[in-house]
């Protein structure tokens, strides 16, 4: 029963010495990856270099015990270090021993609304931040870093975490650019976008092996940073005005509790809450997309506890918010992880590499780093989905949109709940409004079609609507609005059938609405039926009292109705001609 | 073409003796009915008695210029008078200019979204309040309102306008209570109630034609006003400590303007939205339901703008804002009005009446007011809706009781926002996990049923999944998790096809979860086809690059695929027999 929460009580059990070796292979190779980056994004998030290894070492063993990809690597990510900076800005200034212990709080409270929403099966939040939402975000949110690390490659102060004020304050220091910075920051910009673009393509053309190239590449990255601390120490950067890391604390703190406060609490858990439902959704589908090429299965409520936990773990490790990474899962599974445990080689690589590293992190220049996020974040910018969505559909464009530029202007929580805003709106105004057609018989058969695309025939004296959409609250005033016109349209009208082949729920308005419908065709001398009603929601009608009033009849099939109804309307008066509508 | 935004014209250029006599009939009545309302509702709203009377004058001929509906009569009305209240007792004093002043500002800016709305077609924003929110709201409403009249009954102190507040008020003054004014709240309160419950079969049981009869219950309460005045002047109950009405401005004020600031529309702006909508979908479905009677058909966009017209008119009247009333609409109906001049000539008699009645109004008891309301209110609570949506569907039952209860406890604004949040979060979770069936074919026939519920036939290489639902962002990730689910269950599995009567639409998140299903099932060999895909949503597909991907077709019917995929999977390898689920 346990196990069922503890995944590692089952894949542990079954552990084995050729799972070990691909596992230790894939943690090598992550842990190269991880160094630099971690250093580099806890750094965007305002944070001490080493808080980012610190976040890189707890919470993959966290992962490791209760998540249930076995492909998914955690850490310091991007967009959740930018909103991570936004939100303990609000509270603290960067730097200062407030700012590192909110950041840890945050941490906490992310983990802890992870976990519970896991416990209590609600995935299914996340479920409301639509894709073009998303899309919109991430590549919002990949402008607005590229821009803040424009400061650390120029060597110049910047603030804000949205795009008016850090432009404005990179324009107002523009004047302060140090040249030796700038050089850093060019040279590590300019190697590391090579590596990304170029590199291997080259090593292949010299005759590598496309398996050590691959490996050379993704050591690239930390071997710029040794270069950039070489550099450093031989021609004292330092002294020339370029931005160090500066001294850093040796060892790992393993287990820290902040200072909390009711108030802190108050003033981050909303952050904290917008932060795990992104955090955790970057997550899901890298899980799931990787879980899909070994033919297993990512369970949603489980993930949402891996995440919890790694995160709690981060908050108790000195860290800040940490979740699954795209670039280095794809890493973690094309190296061979075959079960969690590559995670906890990696943290045990990390922890090692902390020790191994910290006395010469001291020299580092930030420009370095800053470049290793610029080009890490550029690959998140993608406007083809403007083009995508307008393409498709005006109202998805308008989503991307919104979210896109409210992101942009107003910084990333406001873009988020706008965006999550406009799309619930927008679906509930497509909804309101949904396609209805009147029907008629395609001749010589029992098939009904629209008046206005086919050929069909109908009768004067009846009305048959079909409507494509389940009715609820937002379209019950739509329908009787419908109904109503063309009824009052077409004075012959005795009989109205409401086609419902494409209704899959009725909820209370909607019923409201029927039986007001009821009412108003009665009092107009018109009977209304209902045909093609799904099983589920029959069953529900009949727990209501609607047929008790109704005056007409449920046909179950449209066919059945026009039949029934010819044959009555020619016992109580003389037949008309069927007409037949173009 | 001016014609179509001011029915006046309409209506007025076939305006004849025969309409003017039933219209004017029509007057006579609802104006006897309206004067005791009036003064009532107005104190309800914490104004003086006489502007109650103002908002009965040029409200009216505003409507009748612009409104649709032959049969509604506007108005002050309870619940939007106890929203006034709520909204403008934030920002001053009842009694002080601010206030009076404030409620003007109200109603210009009530009136000045409703026009707009109609103007810009945006009367679908009623549709957000679910008919669950409003029966709800209306029943705390009512609830709250009587509480808050038991202050006027009983001459003692009320303030508040949630139940918390109000109770905890009344409980803190009851030593204070004035005999005189309980002697005079009680008999006015049991004349109105057995006017209201029994008088009408006590006249017919005596002989009294029922036409006279129904008059005379109608004029009724007219009559306790007069009565209540004349047995204030004979005993002198102001001497005794009888609450009277007071000193009241001879006149009719036609043309005020009050003072506006920044600071005061933007207090008001919010509460002025919520009055618009409540009183909108008040009106809009007394409108809708007295037209079917005539076999009319209301615009509700045309509505928005008559509405939004009478409650400018009202602003610039010194009144406050006031909607479509139920109870005098249908006497209005029942009298005969055949055409919005019979609020004209309303209009014309409350006019007459105020400046005749003034002089008398301030020896009027407010405790015969209070009555008048705690009668009129008692008739919206109805606790039924608590037990028919609890049979019907437990979604719309939490929609109800949230907003029933948050309306009770932290007043109307909160109420009815809360409801609505409530019912958009709860429709969005139900369409988050939809109705999917695996379905076989049933033996014999071309038709697909639930492989759960009917005796079909499936083979072992194919899954096929019906999805009772749209496909949009909130049910996306469902999707995915339930293929991968199925899939991984079934390890023969060859093709999956996803059938698809049921969806309406599919949006962009929709597509990209198929995409990446597609992806998925790809990478474990597995054909992804659609059936039974609806035309609109076909067009749309087609304008994305989806079937350029799909490893599979998209057959017009599942009978159709099914019959190729058994043959194409026949021609490569040994059949299985078809086995047959129950």
């Amino acid at each position: 029963m346990i196990a069922k929460y503890v995944p590692i009580l089952n894949w542990g059990r079954r552990y084995s010495r050729d799972r070990f070796g691909r596992d230790l292979t894939a943690a090598v190779i992550v842990t190269i990856m991880l160094i630099p980056q971690s250093l580099a994004y806890a750094l965007l998030a305002g944070l001490p270099p080493e808080v980012g290894l610190y976040a890189s070492i707890l919470p993959l063993l966290g992962y490791a015990i209760f998540g249930s990809s076995t492909s998914l690597a955690v850490g310091p990510v991007a967009v959740v270090s930018l909103m991570t900076a936004a939100a303990v800005g609000r509270i603290a200034a960067e730097g200062t021993a407030d700012y590192a212990s909110a950041a840890i709080v945050l941490a906490l409270l992310s983990g802890g609304i992870l976990a519970l929403m896991g416990l209590f099966r609600l995935g299914f939040v996340a479920n409301f931040l639509s894709h073009p939402v998303i899309a919109g975000f991430i590549t919002a949110s990949g402008l607005i870093i590229a821009t803040s690390q424009l400061g650390g490659l120029l060597g110049i102060q910047t603030h804000g975490h949205a795009m008016p004020e850090l432009v404005a304050s990179i324009v107002e220091h523009l004047g302060q650019i140090n040249l030796y910075t700038l050089a850093v920051g060019m040279a590590s910009l300019a190697v590391l976008a090579w590596v990304r673009l170029d590199m291997k393509k080259r090593l292949s053309s010299w005759g590598v092996p496309s398996g050590i190239a691959t490996f050379l590449v993704r050591a690239a990255p930390a071997v710029v940073v040794l270069a950039a601390i070489a550099a450093s120490a031989v021609f004292d950067l330092g002294g020339k005005g370029v931005a160090l890391v500066g001294q850093v604390p040796q060892g790992i703190p393993l287990l820290s509790i902040p200072n909390v406060s009711l108030d802190l609490i108050t003033v981050l858990i909303g952050p904290a809450f917008i932060i795990s439902i992104v955090g955790f959704v970057e997550s899901i589908s890298v899980a799931q997309t990787l879980a899909a090429k070994k033919r297993e299965r990512i369970d949603p409520d489980q993930e949402l506890v891996g995440l919890g936990a790694a995160n709690i773990f981060s908050g108790l490790g000195s860290g800040y918010p940490v979740t699954g990474g795209f670039a280095r899962s794809v890493v973690n599974h094309d190296a061979g992880a075959a079960t969690p445990a590559a995670g906890i080689f990696t943290a045990i690589g990390i922890a090692v590499a902390t020790l191994l590293l910290t006395p010469f992190l001291a020299l580092l220049p930030k420009a370095t780093l800053a470049a290793t996020i610029v080009v890490a974040v550029l690959a998140l910018v993608d406007f083809s989905i403007l083009k995508k969505t307008f393409t498709y559909s005006k109202a998805d464009f308008t989503a991307v949109a919104t979210t896109l530029f409210v992101t942009l202007i107003f910084g990333v929580e406001m873009g988020i709940s706008l965006g999550v805003a406009a799309s619930i709106l927008i679906f509930l105004y497509r909804t309101s409004k949904p396609h209805t057609a009147v029907v008629g018989r395609v001749p010589g058969t029992e098939h009904f079609r629209n008046v206005l695309r086919h050929d069909v025939e109908t009768r004067p004296e009846i009305i048959s609507l079909r409507v494509d959409e389940s009715l609820y609250f937002a379209n019950a005033r739509f329908l009787e609005d419908v109904i109503l016109e063309k009824v009052t349209a077409n004075p012959d009208t005795r009989h109205v059938i409401l086609v419902c082949p494409a209704v899959n729920t009725i909820d209370m308005s909607a019923l409201e609405s029927l039986e007001a419908i009821n009412e108003r065709l009665k009092d107009m001398g018109i009977v209304f039926h209902l045909t093609e009603v799904k099983g589920p929601v029959m069953d529900r009608l009949k727990r209501s009292d609607f047929f008790a009033h109704l005056t007409g009849q449920v046909f179950l099939s449209q066919h059945e109705a026009i039949d029934t109804l010819s044959k009555m309307r020619s016992d109580s008066r003389p037949d008309t001609p069927i007409s037949t509508s173009s």
